[in-house]
């Protein structure tokens, strides 16, 4: 492939990073009645908010860290520190983004986890979930055999992108849902492609952009650490 | 990771594609009224059964044609050709039920190309149609130098598990989509999580674990052609 350096590449992804963050923030607050934390259609907004900037945006900073130059030479455990923290970061955010779908649900009846998007988004958080605990106990905490973080790495790295893929499809379902939702009688409809369906549809296609690029950079082979197969690196 | 063959692997895989098809045959031919070719919402209901069987399954088979170890000696030539025969016949089924959806909305005064699904797919099979033109004129047609094929097979691998996954995440906005549309006012609401919701949610959940197989069988290092970086590969 073309020799891109990485440092451009990933100011360039910080900028959509920063891109999708503001367009979801945007469409929230202009179309959609902004914020609030009382249970309301305004405590909804911050659902999208929240899921796209834990479960995309800082999860894709998460798993970038190893791909940094700076992060292939001397102690490894400041950036194994570093990738924990932005995925915990990127996990409580999640969390939050959850607390405030949950409780706009059950302050107006209307029962959780029936849609495909709920489904699909709570088999990702799970999973997320999961590859954060066995990645902390096996590579952070100091008792985990050599031989088990070898046997483990190739499929927390394998889970790493498919959980940004998982996250990916859960934002166009849900993207999609709100849309059909929310465009219907007392607005124009979404069928008839007023500003805000263009407006969140672009935002849909900048996520996947942004989800493309990420695990473009993780597929690379010259933006890998060199060392990734060497034992050391699993210690 | 764990030693496990490849063929057993392709035989589950091939019983989940298979029960992926059957689901969301039967989904349409019980809940959703048959199928026709007359433009009624009977001919919408080939749209995803085509894009299931033609995006997700075929297009699935043909990604994993070069991880059987039977292709691994002798003349590449044949294989190349079942590859491109595979995703030319997973071309065609898309096609076909970009037919019947769009035949179904002209027949009912829908615009087409509105929703976030349909941007999203159309994004898809743009790509799709690109990723087997280039292919085609690089590695089947015999005047492209060594140096293009060698260029452009990392980008067409990547780009392989890229459409993939795009097309899980357009299955999942569409279901959910379809969902939201059907189980309204006349039959049980989505919300209310009557037999059909929970029959094709879970047909969203196996076609997730179907692409994520086959995108784990795509990355495992043992499964791959033993001489796949080197020259040869590329002619």
């Amino acid at each position: 492939m073309l020799d891109l350096p990485f440092l451009p590449f990933c100011i360039l992804l910080g900028g959509l990073g920063f891109i999708c963050v503001a367009f979801v923030s945007v469409w929230c607050q202009h179309w959609r009645g902004g914020f609030a934390l009382d249970g309301s259609a305004q405590m909804f907004n911050w659902h999208p908010v929240l899921m796209v900037t834990g479960m995309v945006v800082l999860y894709g900073a998460a798993v970038l860290v190893y791909r940094l130059p700076l992060t292939w030479h001397g102690p490894k455990l400041p950036w194994k520190v570093l990738h924990g923290a932005l995925a915990l970061a990127a996990f409580g955010l999640t969390v939050l983004g959850l607390v405030a779908v949950f409780r706009f649900h059950n302050d107006h009846g209307i029962p959780n986890m029936y849609s495909l998007h709920s489904w699909l988004g709570l088999v990702t958080v799970l999973l997320f979930s999961c590859q954060w605990l066995a990645g902390f106990s096996t590579f952070l905490l100091p008792w985990a055999p050599g031989w088990l973080r070898a046997l483990y790495k190739p499929i927390h790295i394998f889970f790493g992108s498919t959980i940004l893929m998982l996250s990916m499809a859960s934002c166009m379902s849900g993207i999609n849902e709100k849309l059909f939702f929310s465009l219907k009688n007392g607005t124009t409809e979404y069928k008839l492609l007023p500003a805000e369906a263009v407006f969140a549809n672009t935002l849909g296609l900048l996520i996947v952009l942004f989800g493309v690029l990420v695990l473009g950079a993780l597929a690379r082979p010259s933006w890998k650490r060199p060392d990734a197969d060497s034992p050391d690196s699993c210690q």
